[in-house]
């Protein structure tokens, strides 16, 4: 019984115990008085429907999809199953993370509210603290316990192609969170908008006003978008990024010491995290973030420490030891770096935001254009970080560890593990990064109880310095999920493109090394295959993007139908007279949102699929760098672009000119900014790493229909 | 003597002579009043001393750069001077080219003006399209005399070397044109914005009021960005085209036939535009639009013909010489094509742009999210017209051409000609579409003319059906220029690759044949140099979008402070009693758009040479890949939202919705639309073509850089 994931599975299952003992924690805190309890209900009640609704959905295609794997990947295995079970498992795992997270919100509200009302900011930053650390301590808890328990049972009982049933866990995991990206984003961000422009603009009432048909359905759409969306991201990355390691070492054909090294690093990095959620200080606490942030630091510093002690009990050399716990603490390093320069262009602290602040004295328009450019310039920095990772790991890995096979290219490969082992560190420490992140929804749902159930204004303000915290604390995770999304969508794409030429060594029964040289040069930039589907990479992540932004749109125009038919045909909400029918606008938002979603994740699965198997493997190399060169620096673009128009909105408020055409004009940059950070942008993530899964599940299968075409070698335009 | 370049010679030589003829007859035409010929020469004086200035400014670091070229690239071979030369020439064509452009649309617009009171429409028509024409023709000629000169006399004198200072002429074209695209495009949107931010909304008088002191540097604007810029930009686009298509003939040692048969293919374009021109009916127009296009189509037809009649006379096989004609032609058939469809987005005829407008009913920022969504799906099919040409352009080379040396690789490059051949074919029409296009800034100043001038109702009528028109020509030439760089940056790219083998081999003293397979390998998407060369390459296209899209707004800023003043200081402007200080709003927008443009442009420059002589040709490769693929859709998506929002505005104005909430939310649509379309999109063609030709200038001083770093065949991080 190998040692090293049976230490993951105990601290992954010590961890989801851990989460549960602060879960009960949080339930056992006074949920307030029956207006806040009813409104809680009214949103969770809502957040459930939605969520079942869309699993069901899913379901469909998930089956289909499973079947799908069943017959063109698993029957050319000896043990036939594992694939599709695997790609199930993962699904499932994406969809109970989002329960989950939804769950632990929508039930910490009213009590975080409460605890603002009677304890102040101390209980309150506590009590909404202990339930992200809810979140974030399960989510990486079940991850590690899937990945543990799946290389243990795959490898012991299918030894010889354990692997890619491993990766098909994170495609499931990453197709389930595309859905949920996209049917959540629109969600959220039709309703916001919905019952802004109507309540706000229309009727003149404040946000979160109880008289707004809308109102639920906001708040519910906080939930599902932001929070199960969220969740599901992450678990999502931490899967892709960990099976794509293991599948990478598995392909070098590395000793078992570096499969079990990148399970090891990811469970010090939780035990880590286990001290890193206790030690934020909650007493006579004046500025929360500091206290998030000595708590972050701390866990990346324990984990530092923790995987130089650890990598020497991997038996490997001195030299080799040294580069695994160099490569996995520089990822975990550079973490704060990335939150760094989100904060700087996102945060209203400095000079990018305020510009955009300044030039909404003028107009709309130059908010949109200066807050466009801050977007775009801010992916440069982040983009540099990745590249340095890149360039750093890929050095130490190069000349620190040996790759037996690939002859000339085996150095290479190492390098690339290095890389592989600098993704793993910097997803490692995800669940104090989630911890901090989903604090601040809950301080969002907690903002919005202590409006509807009409609390105190000092309570008010509590729960609103929580929750412009967790804006920062939400853009910034935003930059780390990217930043960590390009780097392991980078390895398992290199793993991909070796995953088929040794497909081609077993199909056309050469010897892998004669094929090598030959296979790389195929996929040369100047290969017109490569060329080709490098633009309809780009081609799909436009058409994603478009489908998206205007998927919001379009909801949110029924949406205002609606709550303008209420107010028109029942007069009396307007004057407390009459309740509104909130179901009916949430049902609205579930019904188009999940017809949006559909389409768009379609092209996803459809495009590279009929691409590898027509034009062959090359172009769908091409496709993944296309998608993966345009997809990150936009998603860096939107969703920094959408974190400074929110608060330049929120600095001129601070400033006191609510109400004034500066503040008007600062609104009009928030609402663009709206689907940008919270519909396209993030679904940008998951579909990268879909793109790159799905293609690793269905690369044997694709080399055949190559070799049966005849083009394997050559590509449809013949290279 | 060479028989084809000489016919390039005449043909050339008689369409500027027949150029010369249009611009005699425009400017026999009637200017009009005194009042209009003041401003006439108010606006072609300001405009004038702008471009010196502009010139006088890049000329310093024209002079750096040639000198540098001289030293790294020149010294090396057996004729010092000819790069240097094909530089200079090259850089002075482009600044020819604009000014040319300025000073026929500045002299035509009066006449314009007086045409349409005189004359009405068909008598506006036919002078506006004459203007046009002299452009048109004018910049076709002189750019096809340059090039059938130059390589009549390079190959002549230096018969061993004389292709890489061809490409030199087009570094120094797209050089120039990139500054002048930056520097117009600031120019011209910040005094734009600048004007109507004060005059319209502040000051409630309508565009173009001549008691606005920034109305002449508005109109300035136009002439130096839209008129200058657009016809450097098609004068780059022709002269980087053809003589990519003649480097990479020259590359693949392809016989003086096939060159020559580049030059024909562009001499017989040219001739079928003579015609062309002449089919425009003036006499009782209905619908201008329909003229036009009737125009445009005839040419194809007649160039069509003409390719498939002369290329028999190139002494070629048969299937060559179909095959030359069938991919010039289809080039040249596709151009309407990409028309179309920038015409279906960007026209308020069709559902994208409604839709725009539609949302313009609830607030300025769903006008914001729906219009960027229409320009991101606009990109779609644009790419898919690419690729499509790029495919089947390739796959006729690839069987109908022989390229005897590259081993293996020969029919890879005989496909490449294919395509090299297609991009001739798409710009070889440039002089019919710039006809068409260049009409649009003349009649756009006419209108301004009828304004200021105070001319009567009617007349401003005629000219605003010609100006509307005028815009949609101005918006699909945009797609139709961004479709041709792609292609011709695509070639050039490929081109520039077997230069560096080529080089490498010279250097390294070893055959071609033994390099060639290990090189292309090592411009596989997979080397970890050519990853971060891509990065490299997005970063500074996002750099250089989010620098020009700033610098709009901070020079905006600056021209709303000194119309403001001038309102304030002196109360009598606006009750017409006094005049205001036009000069000072135009000296302040020149001074601010060159202090802006240096850096953007810098960093064009720089970061491609470090990159290649630090980190090897390899990164370069990657980065050049990197600026393309994020680029021509960027491209796209500016060019196109920016046009589908200005004819959103256009279409609620026609709905007579002006001064209400609706037009108010199109207006700021419109706003961020400007610099979208008119600085930041226009720029990112030439930018992609200065890194390929600067590469090309620059290729042998990097390869031995290379080598005496030890890098060469491995890039900084081994693969």
């Amino acid at each position: 019984m190998p040692v090293i994931p049976v230490i993951g599975l105990l601290i992954g299952a010590f961890g989801l115990l851990y989460a549960l003992y602060l879960a009960r924690w949080v339930l056992r805190q006074d949920p307030g008085t029956d207006k806040m309890r009813f409104i809680s209900n009214a949103i969770a009640t809502g957040a459930r429907a939605y969520l079942f609704r869309q699993y069901k959905t899913l379901s469909i295609l998930l089956v289909i999809l499973a079947i799908a794997i069943f017959f063109a990947v698993d029957m050319t295995r000896r043990l036939p199953g594992l694939t599709a079970l695997g790609f199930v498992v993962g699904a499932l795992g994406s969809m109970l993370a989002g329960y989950l997270g939804m769950y632990v919100t929508t039930r910490s509200a009213s009590r975080v509210a409460q605890a603002a009302a009677s304890g102040g900011m101390g209980k309150a930053l506590q009590v909404s603290w202990r339930a992200g650390a809810v979140m974030g301590l399960s989510l990486a808890s079940v991850a590690l316990l899937l990945i543990s328990g799946f290389y243990l049972v795959f490898s012991w009982i299918a030894p010889e192609e354990w692997a890619t049933p491993l990766v098909a866990l994170g495609f499931g995991a990453s197709l389930v969170t595309l859905f949920m990206r996209v049917g959540g984003g629109i969600y959220t961000k039709a309703a916001d908008l919905g019952a802004d422009l109507v309540g706000k603009i229309e009727a003149g009432i404040p946000e979160d006003d109880p008289r707004n048909p809308g109102v639920i359905a906001d708040n519910v759409g906080d939930n599902v978008g932001d929070v199960a969306g969220m969740a599901a991201d992450v678990y999502e990355s931490y899967i892709v990024t960990v099976t794509a390691a293991i599948f990478l070492a598995y392909i070098l054909g590395l000793s078992t010491a570096f499969i079990e090294g990148i399970i090891l690093i990811a469970s010090l990095a939780l035990l880590a995290t286990f001290v890193g959620v206790n030690l934020l200080r909650t007493k006579n606490v004046k500025n929360p973030m500091s206290s998030i942030s000595f708590a972050i630091y701390s866990t990346i510093a324990i984990s530092v420490a923790l995987f130089f002690a650890g990598s020497f009990a991997l038996g490997l050399s001195t030299t080799e030891s040294l580069a695994m716990a160099a490569t996995a603490s520089l990822g975990a390093v550079v973490a704060p770096l990335v939150v760094k320069i989100t904060d700087y262009y996102t945060s209203y602290n400095y000079s990018p935001v305020r510009q955009i602040a300044e030039q909404a004295k003028i107009s709309p328009a130059t908010v949109i254009i200066t807050g466009y450019g801050v977007g775009l310039i801010s992916a440069v920095p982040v983009l540099f970080v990745i590249i340095a990772v890149l360039g750093v790991s890929y050095a130490i890995g190069f000349f620190a560890f040996q790759v037996a096979s690939f002859g000339s290219y085996g150095q290479y490969l190492a390098g690339i593990f290095g890389t592989a082992l600098a993704s793993v560190g910097l997803l490692a420490i995800a669940g104090i990064i989630i911890t901090a992140d989903s604090y601040g929804p809950v301080s969002d749902n907690a903002n919005g109880v202590v409006e509807m159930a009409g609390l105190p204004e000092q309570v008010r303000e509590v729960t609103d310095v929580l929750d412009s915290i967790g804006n920062t604390t939400k853009a910034t995770t935003k930059g780390y999920a990217i930043a960590s999304a390009a780097l392991a969508a980078l390895v398992l794409f290199i793993a991909l493109m070796f995953e088929i030429m040794k497909s081609m060594a077993r199909v056309l029964q050469q010897p892998l090394t004669s094929l090598l040289a030959d296979s790389i040069s195929k996929i040369s930039i100047i290969n017109p295959n490569v060329l080709i589907g490098a633009f309809i990479g780009v081609m799909i992540v436009y058409f994603f993007t478009s489908r998206t932004l205007g998927a919001v749109g379009r909801t949110a125009m029924e949406i205002v139908e609606e709550i303008r038919r209420q107010f028109r045909e029942r007069p009396g909400i307007l004057e407390w007279k009459e309740q509104p029918d909130y179901a009916r606008v949430v049902d609205i938002a579930t019904r188009r949102a999940l017809g949006e979603f559909l389409l768009p994740g379609l092209v996803v699965i459809v495009v590279p699929l009929v691409t590898g198997f027509v034009m062959g493997w090359q172009a769908l190399a091409g496709l993944i760098m296309g998608a993966l060169v345009s997809g990150v620096p936009r998603a860096l673009l939107m969703a920094n672009a959408g974190g400074a128009w929110d608060n330049a909105k929120k600095y001129v408020e601070l400033q006191g000119l609510k109400k004034t055409e500066q503040h008007k004009a600062a609104v009009v940059g928030d609402t663009v900014g709206d689907p940008f950070k919270d519909t396209s942008g993030p679904s940008l993530n998951p579909l990268i790493k879909v793109l790159n899964t799905l293609s690793v599940v269905f690369a044997f299968a694709i080399v055949l229909a190559n070799v049966h075409m005849h083009i394997v070698l050559t590509g449809l335009f013949p290279f």
